[in-house]
């Protein structure tokens, strides 16, 4: 016999926390963090990138080099959790959270009345119950328990056939004869495979005394949270919402950690659970609140991206990152939600919403359905922003879609003082032209702590617009105004004196943050004028302007047009939808032909790649400035900027260079 | 926080396997020992009847109280490991058993040309495998995997849609680049649902370099011994074929003791497993003796009992013992190999054969049709004869079917000789109407061990034609031959002296052991004449008798009519037909009409519960004679005993009461 030496093993104890993890030594503190679910942030995917994954650790451990502590916090024994590896029982202090793991603001849906529905949910149900009472066999009349289930749905119901599999079937024998024979019959009436309707299939069989409750879930997988709507079939309304980070989040910020995440050993067994567990952790809260029973929730829709559905799934997402950037699936399988483990009836369909292409989710072809651009006559962009800003173009005829990394900056990141909006995020800003004295609004009202990504907007916006810095991001120096002064990193402009913060700190934004917020509205405008460029359409005769996602619902228009994010359209042609991906979802759990119309979106759908674009990196370049190289296009800015007496062609310094694109060549 | 008190866990050491199984106080040592794995005989199910499990333990262990030991072995530590609960760590002698564990017998399977199949495997076969040359993705054609596969398959081989579980998604991904887009695809082609054809399934995608070898297996699930057949699609032939002992048998040796043992905690998991792993171990030898890799077996054809079927399944099986004996389902649902566990390519379909009812299972259904009785017109008997013996009267328009308990006699148990058709078996004998000696051959040649099934039809009828044993079945106690003589348990006939058996011990069959023949034998013979009875049919009438299953086989006809276990019919209506659900499975295997013809077969057949028939217990009770009381009934033997000056109505002793039905009232 070959003896395999054993791994020696090590124990490491979280601070302030106390939890425990034994691992392999040689694993990092990062792993052993997210084996013992100690949340320990980690932005770029423990790839020793970002340096925000520090903890403190004592005890035997081996540092691998790279650049993210001073000497001072080395010398105070902090360490990359991410680039540290265990050789022995170690004791890990974590900070306090730089931003706490709040839930993500709620999302308001639309009642379905007021829903753009061709269906009626309660004439053509997808899931049905029906109350059955059974005649008990006897030894006349020995027919087996499911084809008894079947015959007294035939003569009771017309129900002609019926299917059922083996997780009910292992039941049934038991749940006939503990119900007396008088039972309550769940089937899923609208099952089809290719166009073709199936035979209804059995979800669950129950006491018919039990009543015939019948609920759905609507889930909206982010990158970064997740909101679950808790749907009553027998009224359609969403009865309840609960939202939070994606766990994820702790393999990654943004979609590109996450897929270096997922090649790891084990790496998307673990995203896969942890995004199981955020839905389920939701769902629990849902059940606990309502007192709705797990096997009462009989159908589910997901709409998320295109990343975020393969580790949903489990499938493996590295090939969406290498070039040509390609999906395994688009039109997600047929499941059932035992085979991804959500805590609802283990039968329930799980409807996914289909794909585009890999950046162009599922998210978006719920948005293009529920928007009603699918439905309309008018020309029509559909946006949705975040960390990828995507992009539809088009009417009821035809489609095209494209995407674009817009970086982290919209959600905060990459930006020194940026910070995801929650409570003391600041999210509104206004600056005194006169005196460049600022006035904002919190999320929630708390103390100021940072600023998320519409503050951020606003900021540079109004800092443009009062002529505080020039077309290229930079800084006028010859201002008599305290707020613009030489920073650590370069010139910067104060939002926030230490007195006035949750954390006596100043809130500042620089030069550099600045430019990384151009580069994003860069690639967000550059995406928009490509696609119109790719079928001929002038940006001007654009009809309306959705803005969909979470993000874009806190997005002031005028400032984002000031910034030169959005075109400069008359204000009436934009209109915010809120979480239209959410809606989406919300859509097929309710009406059975809203899933064909998304597949049929899908189909029908151009994908655009921008990377296969020449004029895309044209388009990006001449975005690079405030609010674009050519401010012929933008009329108005024009218009208020003369007003003002501001020189919109003037340049305090060159612009930054394109950020590189998140993607990586195979 | 509530404290559960912690059950204390003890060692039980397994001797002379040195097997150690760690269990908590108050298991018996049984469930010991099937934990460990480790072989102890409880044909009863562990519930303390039939005695055999004795084993010897020492340390600490509480006995529930029973009368199966003798004092002298109380006092040598033997107790029941079924009785026996561990409150410590015991070590457990097992000793060896008295009949060793071998292969049952093998079974030859007809070729592919000699079978009754009206559809042509090659022009429609079940899967079939495509070799595809997939164009490589590109920027300008970034369409997803499963949608490139598609559309070669589409444009390569006219499939125009193709459905994918996830799987086979979660690997798609990597198969195709690693085969560098050139691949073969196997899918099931003959999917259907309720009569529908739902388009081909994918099963395996892998290089094309690799070839395009495809397999499948027909499995014959029984109570007693499982063979599993190796069949390769491209030539029909079965290449292979292995068989072993149901390792259920540890949790009882017939269908009700499983169903009883099936009540327990974790009994039904316990006997799904052990059902799984008898198939998979074969599986294993099949594989490694012919090269065959687990992914290139595509199909999977099981036909068992309908017990056996609810076990493999893990469906409960409790209904079918209460009365009235209820199965959950008949039609097994659709399912593929990875839902089960078993070792071959997990998106294998697994096709059950469908059973009619309780005791009238796939086993049944699979020989209806491969004997050929479903398209028959003459008017025929189908017979297959084991513990339970179930019974098929009917020709191509109509099918009435019934079983019985038959007992174990004819599998040798509750026989004080008997034994398993295993080297050793005395399997045919003469006795030599003036000597009165027996001349007898055993399986394999081997020295006599104890008396098979077949055996003991022979020794029975041999001496009642020699007037040994009267229609009673009573020793005639005035016979000249030391051969009859007083036992310990009555009056017995020494088929085998001591000096030339296997252990040195006498062979001898009681009048205990002969009642339970008579038994067994009248409740086959009352199967059949109520059958036809039911249906106003003459016995005599009956054009063919076909016996199939695998004791069927060794039958002599002649001293089974002779014993009145089969009726008085000219020989050449006799057919035996070897393992006809075997046969059964292998046609469904092959062939997807056959697959609707044993559901069609099913759905016609008329199920007779012999409980609900008044008739079958004035036939059982008539039935307890040799051959009959009606001798009449059997005027062949009539005119044989004429011949031999032997008076068939004479009595030594009266008949043995009728044995009690195993099925139990709910």
């Amino acid at each position: 016999m070959t003896k395999t030496r054993q791994t020696p093993r090590a124990t490491v104890t979280f601070r302030p926390h106390g939890t425990v993890a034994h691992v392999p030594a040689g694993a990092t503190i990062l792993d052993a963090a997210t084996d013992a679910g100690v949340q320990v942030e980690a932005p770029c995917g423990g790839q020793g990138r970002c340096g925000r994954c520090k903890v403190r650790a004592e005890g035997p451990v081996v540092l691998r080099p790279h650049a993210h502590l001073t000497p001072a916090e080395a010398d105070a024994g902090f360490v990359l959790a991410c680039q540290t590896l265990v050789d022995g029982d170690v004791t890990v202090t974590v900070p306090a959270p730089r931003e706490r793991r709040e839930q993500p603001r709620g999302h308001a849906i639309a009642q379905p009345e007021a829903l753009p529905l061709t269906c009626d949910w309660r004439q053509d149900p997808a899931v049905r119950t029906f109350e059955v009472d059974i005649e008990p066999p006897s030894l006349l009349d020995n027919t087996n328990d499911f084809d008894r289930l079947r015959r007294a749905l035939a003569q009771q119901h017309g129900i002609k056939e019926v299917r059922a599999e083996l997780p009910i079937l292992r039941r049934l024998g038991h749940d006939l004869r503990a119900a007396s024979w008088k039972v309550n019959v769940t089937l899923e009436m609208r099952d089809w495979v290719y166009g073709t309707y199936l035979p209804p299939r059995l979800i669950r069989v129950y006491p018919s005394a039990f009543g015939q409750r019948s609920m759905g879930v609507a889930v909206d997988l982010g990158t970064t949270s997740v909101v679950v709507y808790l749907v009553d079939f027998s009224t359609a309304q969403v009865v309840d919402t609960a939202g939070a980070y994606n766990k994820q989040i702790s393999c990654g910020d943004d979609v590109i950690s996450r897929i270096i995440y997922a090649k790891r050993d084990g790496g998307l067994g673990r995203l896969q659970r942890l995004a199981v567990e955020t839905i389920n952790e939701l769902l629990a809260e849902l059940q606990e609140r309502n007192r709705v029973e797990l096997y009462e929730i009989h159908e589910v829709a997901v709409a998320g991206n295109t990343t975020m559905t393969h580790l949903l799934l489990g499938l493996d997402p590295r090939y969406l990152r290498q070039e040509p950037y390609i999906p395994t699936v688009s039109v997600p399988p047929k499941l059932v939600a035992g085979e991804l483990g959500l805590r609802v009836n283990a039968l329930a369909r799980v409807h996914g919403m289909p794909a585009i292409g890999s950046y162009v989710g599922g998210d978006i072809t719920a948005g293009v359905v529920s928007s009603g651009l699918y439905a309309t006559d008018k020309l029509t962009v559909f946006i949705d922003i975040g960390t990828n800003g995507e992009m539809v173009l088009g009417n009821r005829d035809w489609l095209v879609a494209c995407a674009c990394s817009a970086g982290p900056a919209f959600e905060g990141g990459g930006v020194g003082c940026g910070m995801r909006a929650t409570a003391g995020a600041v999210e509104d800003v206004w600056v005194d032209s006169r005196t460049l004295e600022p006035t904002f609004r919190t999320v929630d009202g708390a103390a100021p702590r940072g600023i998320c990504g519409s503050g951020l907007i606003d900021l540079v916006a109004e800092l443009f617009m009062t002529g505080v810095i020039d077309k290229g991001g930079r800084f006028n120096r010859g201002l008599a105004t305290p707020r613009v002064r030489e920073g650590v990193s370069g010139h910067e402009y104060v939002a926030v004196w230490g007195d006035e913060s949750a954390d006596g700190c100043d809130i500042a934004v620089s030069e550099n943050d600045i430019n990384n917020l151009l580069r994003a509205k860069a690639a967000v405008y550059a995406g928009v004028s490509t696609l119109c460029r790719s079928v001929g359409v002038d940006l001007a005769d654009v009809e309306q302007f959705l803005i969909g996602g979470a993000f874009g619902e806190y997005i002031d228009v005028e400032k984002a047009i000031h910034m030169g994010l959005l075109p400069d359209l008359p204000p009436q042609r934009f209109k915010f939808l809120g979480n239209t991906s959410a809606l989406g979802a919300y859509m097929a759990l309710l009406c059975v032909n809203v899933r064909h119309e998304v597949l049929d979106v899908a189909a029908k759908m151009t994908y655009l790649e921008l990377s296969a674009d020449n004029t895309f990196m044209d388009e990006y370049t001449s975005a690079l400035f405030l609010p674009h190289t050519d401010i012929e296009a933008f009329p108005s800015v024009a218009e208020l900027l003369r007003a003002a007496g501001i020189d919109a062609a003037a340049a305090h310094h060159a612009p930054g260079r394109p950020g590189g694109t998140v993607k990586e060549d195979a």
